[in-house]
């Protein structure tokens, strides 16, 4: 099987053009097939403050309410999105700029339900993933550039957390793909000690995980984002790596970061 | 030769939900292959003054500074265009939202040798748009949505003007496909009289153009949409047709509209 790597890219990477443009260079010497999806950093927030659009926060989760929906439309499939695109094409990647709703590459379903209502969220349908249009794409050397947002039956948009974006297209392509899933972000990895950038912990397993949960090592945003990979390694994506967007490559290459395996 | 139909909407149509949506409807019904290329509307305008940035303008010419750039990329191949793909994939259409940096599939250059700056605005670069790659999306029974953005080889993102845009993938096309090409909006067509929507001028050959425009009818704003449909008809395209989005299946299929032809 053709090897693909899925990259997500977050964190502060994003709000930074330097640190970006730095990603973006190394990014496009990472051998095709490849996936890059990307968040939003805090542009849409930056964005909500100037338009004077207050966020909702309900028990300290954020609401996506139709003005909130509109600006993340904007800022994430529309500016991140294209801008990025713009750089890799230069960088001599031919990129695509798309959101789940396009081709509804990603379905997914208003998220109901919860005792929260979390407004316009999706959550995604990972099985109706069209994974031949996406084979079609990569087969071309096509690299997708992915937005988080995505679409209901009903048509109507969805803000969709690009963690689980992520680990959902490898989820579906790993039939297809021998699939890595990278997250990157400003950090080298998993940090045994947050205030020590070089306690990186270089492998978890599920055990290890339950007693760094326990311990608190693991903290509470990270812990998504290690349950989005358990989820893909579980359903037969091949690694998971976690760790600096900035050394991307030796990620790939090399061992550094932090590597999720099951045993 | 297969019939390519290229539509612009523009105008007060995408300012107005409901208008959009009937117009959504009936280009819904339009026969593959198909390709929508949208305006931003007044969106742009209005989320300019809610951010506080004004339009600059030099000798009645807007011009695209960095923050204009940033939030007609937001507005038009973010929110509008998602909006119109999740809308024409619950109408069945497979629709695939880009713009011209995506894939570079309308490649540009930023408009420079101009009495006044522009800024960043983008003139196409017909004779490099890669046929092929819309060629293969067409035969596949994709419908591309164009966003009016695109980028020049330097990566960076411009400013272009969707009427052109339309003009100029439609002579790039018409090699491939037997192309029509379409600019509706909220008017019947070219009217002989502003104030009086019955009186559409049904056909405008090269010399009645020049009549129209020498007595004054025809106005400042509809100048450059007929020059740029002009260009498309002597570079081969086979029919231009002008009126109005919620009539669009009728311009299509009887003689309503204004129709542009050599002689």
């Amino acid at each position: 099987m053709r090897e693909l790597f899925i990259i997500k890219v977050g964190g502060n990477v994003i709000d930074d053009e330097k640190d970006m443009d730095l990603f973006l260079e190394k990014f496009s010497k990472i051998p095709f097939p490849k996936i890059l999806v990307h968040g939003g950093g805090k542009i849409a927030t930056e964005v909500s403050e100037r338009l004077g659009i207050e966020a909702k926060m309900v028990d300290g989760k954020r609401i996506t309410d139709k003005d909130t929906l509109k600006i993340v439309t904007m800022v994430y499939a529309g500016l991140v999105n294209k801008t990025i695109v713009g750089k890799l094409n230069r960088l001599g990647n031919s990129s695509l700029g798309i959101c789940g709703a396009d081709l509804n590459l990603i379905p997914a379903r208003k998220r109901t339900g919860t005792a929260i209502d979390y407004g316009y969220v999706g959550d995604i349908i990972t099985s109706e993933i069209p994974v031949e249009r996406w084979a079609g794409m990569l087969d071309k050397d096509i690299c997708p550039v992915v937005a988080p947002i995505t679409a209901a039956s009903n048509g109507g948009l969805l803000n969709t957390n690009a963690d689980t974006i992520a680990s959902a297209l490898a989820q579906a392509l790993c039939k297809t793909f021998k699939v890595t899933l990278i997250y990157c972000f400003e950090k080298d990895g998993v940090l045994q000690n947050p205030k020590d950038e070089n306690s990186v912990i270089p492998v978890i397993t599920p055990e290890s995980y339950m007693l760094l949960k326990s311990s608190g090592v693991i903290s509470k945003g990270m812990i998504p984002k290690l349950d989005n990979s358990w989820e893909a390694i579980r359903n037969g994506v091949y690694k998971v790596i976690i760790g600096n967007a900035n050394k991307i490559n030796e990620l790939i290459n090399s061992n550094l970061g932090t590597r999720l395996v099951l045993k």
